[in-house]
């Protein structure tokens, strides 16, 4: 038995797509699935022969449109999870915290990690958290719109900073080419949050001189349907 | 004991560095670094508090600039390795086909793979294989310049098809996000090669259309100096 582990990469984005399954009974799950990749992840997944059974977002995103509903027509085995605080209707599963949905002989854990959005989940298997826009390499997630907070966010960061310290996080983006870390790096190194308290955190997160995503008033309604059409102006 | 191992992706030349190292003795190896990321490689070798004593290439790249000598000259333990093949008077290593390096309890292994360019080497530690320009993920390296050689590239990737089919691949390049395959995979989906006999594979990798690479002109000549200086026109 082993892991099948597929960081993927959207460029436009700087989005990062995981795929994972049980190489022995091809169980698979995919998180954060993006638009414009989407043939390149259906057709890795059926070379690799993989049964998909959960497509999962760590939450609705502003920045990129979601594969999700394509993917579920394509793999018909498959369900879409949210966390339940996203109000999204297209999901099969508003999944909650401290549940697992098993693939194979892995399973996957939901952790709640509001505050970059307050739907926001982070998700464990093994020794690898894929925080989403909750906790970036070096940096965290923004939290201006869609029922952001910078106090919810320092909370769901000290609650990641309780896995172990060698547990990989792989985020839903990064900018400068890193693919991973960990959570001790994270600890020790993050930019935002590394050695400081609530306060200083949160006024380093509102101190943030961000423009809005260029797609956001096209993503999060596009992404609400699951990526099912493209709802433009 | 246990590897650390941190792929890093460079944007503009869709170019895969690779930084590895024994997490108990620190010693450290990177593989294909790039100018334009240096700063991040080396904040983040020193982050990790790694003793870096091999800056790897496979081979002298058309399409961006090293940053071996700006490296070295941070890390002054590091030597500068490539293959025995390039004419490349920077290099402290020019290594041979069958070669180890160690780097605390793990080796690096050199393997000739010529044909992209006349000097590239792949290297391998324990299940991955580093494949610079030799094998990408679905495809191979174009064999137009730089002594580059469809004929020898076949027996070079064939090579490579000798290693257990479980081996990780990890290229020097992926230009749509994909950032591991497998020598099984390669053996059967890659466009190229997979399937086919010398005579087919050879026509194939003729009848590429491709402009040449932006920087050639610049890189080459900078790469042959391991990046110590940015040669212009």
């Amino acid at each position: 038995m082993s892991l099948i582990f597929r960081p993927l990469f959207e460029k436009e984005s700087s989005t990062y797509t995981y795929l994972l399954a049980d190489s022995i009974t091809k169980e698979a799950i995919i998180i954060d699935a993006v638009a414009e990749t989407q043939q390149r992840d259906i057709g890795l997944i059926e070379e690799l022969a993989l049964d998909l059974r959960y497509i999962i977002e760590t939450h609705v995103h502003a920045d990129h449109i979601t594969s999700s509903c394509p993917l579920k027509q394509k793999f018909t085995n498959a369900k879409i999870v949210l966390g339940e605080s996203n109000p999204v209707a297209c999901a099969d599963i508003l999944i909650k915290d401290g549940e697992n949905l098993e693939f194979g002989n892995y399973s996957i854990k939901a952790m709640s990690t509001p505050g970059h959005t307050d739907g926001c989940m982070s998700y464990v298997v093994g020794d690898k958290v894929f925080t989403g826009d909750a906790l970036l390499i070096r940096s965290c997630g923004r939290c201006d719109f869609q029922g952001g907070s910078a106090e919810k966010l320092f909370d769901s960061i000290s609650r990641l900073f309780t896995l172990p310290d060698e547990t990989y996080v792989y985020p839903a983006h990064d900018y400068g080419g890193r693919t991973v870390s960990s959570i001790w790096e994270e600890k020790a190194f993050n930019e935002m949050i590394g050695g400081v308290d609530k306060a200083e955190f949160v006024r380093r997160v509102n101190a943030m001189e961000l423009s809005l995503p260029a797609k956001i008033h096209v993503a999060v309604p596009a992404n609400q349907v699951c990526g099912s059409k493209i709802v433009t102006d």
